[in-house]
């Protein structure tokens, strides 16, 4: 069947719409690199092209002919025809380097190294200001989710309430295998990074500490806020054994690694953390490698999405994303940064937790309130200031602890516990009339 | 707690930066529009401005003063102050007139009218290619949950599966309500009508129309085809009686108006109509006012938004986001209508349905396959071609069908009917190497 009319002329030219392809120069030629490499290939009407791959072992037996590489990074920082550079490489020290220097340069750059970013945002986001040039990083959060660029683009004077989110595919994928499938932890572990889903360092996903990566980025994208990684809380999923599941499961709850973010007065509490979901939240149910988002906003209400977060062709398409982006110069307009009116991050939230460990730490912990002891786990009540203070010792030990609840605040006056409710009337004041 | 560091300087200058504000006339004043003019009250920083609103009944009592309303639309549309046109008014006729005026004026024009988007989008993607104008919808589709952007933004040159849908908030709470809380139907209806949900005339929402238009919208956008809105097969829900409920029960399936695209070959295939979801199905859950879309691409692979798709803030937020684009001068692309390899539209899909109808009507209908018979319903297998043939009879006599399984063709050869599945061979030649 013919549809009704012919087409219409359209009104914009394309984006990358000159006779020359827009260059590339790539660094790094992993899963996502190659992911990208492919895209690229596959959508040549697109108008972009990978002139060169930065690579840093010549040795290694590639799918394209040698003179696509270089172990020379200067040949694409410093290739004046390269309009734009890529950085999907590993080594997080390595990509602050390329990046910085792109940026002096006043360049367009493209990054997915979450760690490099969460670690130096606030250079990075002066660097573009100071050299004019542009850092686009969709890949580093929820991989093919397009979750920063929506927060840019919807929420830059919306008001947020809360975000939380399953960032850290490679941890959700154990946790799935581990949990609905009875699949062994350290055999879920290994067919996670066989599928190139984890990190070459798996303790950056089962620690949390991707996770805890990708929840700094939300945090100055969603409510302005810049934060030190190691100043918000990560608990991991290391620690797991079959006891935990085996709580998990008597109480009809599913088990997922969640980063939120949560506004409580005019600060910010930030924590990652295994929790334990009910099957009324939305965070239930993203199985594998997917990631899922949940962003409150005071008008729009609470936004939903979901999508992969890992693998090479998701992944790349957030990169290509980026670079769609870049080309018609798009940039981050970092809204929330200029206009927030919080005042930095808390820790003043108290938490319903399962948490299992040994005597002597259960010895350093001290609770608000005990609902259940047995000879290594409590159920009860703790403050996320005790959970930061005992950070380190609860990595090393790898002490399992998961949510089990609501979020609770003390009230101010009494130091009663109760639920913590964000204060929206201090956002949104009252309407003049019963709009919904 | 104080965060690490001092805020550095962000790059860009903020959206709407001038000394003056942003200048808005705003036609219509409902739901959506006092939405709108209460949120860029709230968000005074941002920096618009609604300096005049257009309105057709000057007798009704309203919480502004009289003098920011006009009954005469030139006032706004031949006022050269006035930097952005939003259009939020229930006629689509008149909708129509003044988006097209304001267009050929060259002008920035947002809307939220489906129905007049749906029926006009080649001349309106025609006017904006003459005159230079602009013309954002986001808000017609999904209501707060930015799907047409997103499309837009991240899936211009990605060809797309699959998208499917719940796009219609107000049919969706009479489900939720008839099916999840036993509430009756006129009551469940009733109550979408006084929160301000659903159309004046429901027969748009209950019939599928309003979810047809919207599907329209999405189909070119997400696969460049232009299909005007009565080519689509629109069944609905108004025919819904408890033996339906009963059924969907039984089978411990949840019933929703779903709008579905497929690819089937090098054509597309468009309907909207009730379908009973499993357990593992995405959209099932959905609950209330709520919409939802999941879209297949062929790299990214799924993604699945929820958000809220009726209500005044929720559908005044996604115009507040499209005010922001049309300031910083963003316009859509359309790049799909550029270069998309499909020919246009096709119904040459077999659908598992339950159905229940008059022996009037069955004796029109023709089966593929009938797997079950009782007085007034068959399950069995149908061709869309059937259902689309015999639409204007379905309607009317409001007869009730829902997809029950997944769809299905014919072999060219042999005629058997089989899985249908999408050609995503033809989209992505296989990779080189395996990369996941």
């Amino acid at each position: 069947m013919k549809t009704d009319s012919t087409k219409p002329q359209v009104p914009k030219p394309e984006d990358l719409a000159s006779d020359e392809p827009y260059k590339i120069g790539l660094f790094g030629y992993g899963c996502v690199g190659q992911g990208l490499y492919h895209l690229i290939d596959q959508l040549k009407h697109a108008g972009a092209e990978v002139v060169r791959i930065g690579i840093k072992d010549g040795k290694k037996s590639r799918d394209l002919t040698a003179d696509r590489f270089t172990l020379d990074k200067t040949q694409i920082l410093n290739d004046p025809t390269i309009q734009l550079v890529v950085e999907v490489i590993d080594d997080a020290a390595e990509a602050y380097r390329i990046v910085r220097e792109a940026l002096i340069a006043g360049r367009k750059v493209v990054s997915a190294n979450k760690k490099m970013l969460a670690e130096n945002l606030p250079e990075l986001i002066s660097l573009q200001h100071d050299f004019g040039g542009t850092l686009l990083y969709e890949a580093a959060v929820c991989g093919s989710i397009p979750v920063i660029r929506t927060i840019e683009d919807y929420y830059a004077d919306e008001p947020l309430i809360r975000l939380s989110g399953i960032l850290n595919g490679s941890s959700n994928y154990i946790l799935s295998k581990v949990f609905s499938e009875g699949v062994a932890y350290s055999e879920a572990l290994q067919s996670a990074q066989q599928l190139g889903f984890a990190e070459t360092d798996p303790t950056l996903d089962v620690g949390g500490f991707d996770a805890r990566y990708k929840l700094c980025l939300l945090a100055a994208h969603a409510f302005g806020v810049l934060v030190k990684p190691e100043q918000v809380l990560s608990a991991g999923i290391h620690g797991l054994n079959n006891a935990d599941l085996e709580f998990a499961r008597s109480q009809d709850k599913q088990l997922r690694l969640v980063a939120t973010a949560e506004r409580v007065g005019t600060e910010l509490a930030l924590f990652v953390m295994p929790q334990l979901l009910d099957a009324h939240q939305l965070l239930r149910g993203v199985e594998n490698e997917f990631n899922a988002v949940v962003i409150e906003g005071s008008f729009s209400g609470p936004q939903f999405y979901r999508g992969k977060g890992a693998g090479s062709h998701p992944t790349a398409s957030a990169v290509w994303a980026d670079v769609k982006a870049a080309a018609r110069s798009f940039s981050y307009g970092y809204e929330k940064l200029k206009t927030t009116l919080l005042q930095g991050i808390t820790n003043d939230l108290y938490l319903p937790v399962y948490l299992r460990a040994n005597e002597t730490i259960h010895r350093h912990l001290t609770w608000e309130q005990v609902e259940h002891r047995s000879i290594d786990t409590v159920q009860g009540i703790i403050g996320l200031k005790q959970l930061v203070a005992h950070q380190k010792l609860l990595q090393e030990q790898k002490v399992f602890v998961a949510l089990n609840g609501n979020l609770l605040r003390k009230d101010p006056i009494s130091g009663v516990l109760q639920a913590h409710q964000s204060e929206v009337a201090e956002l949104i004041p009252v309407l003049k009339n019963n709009v919904v």
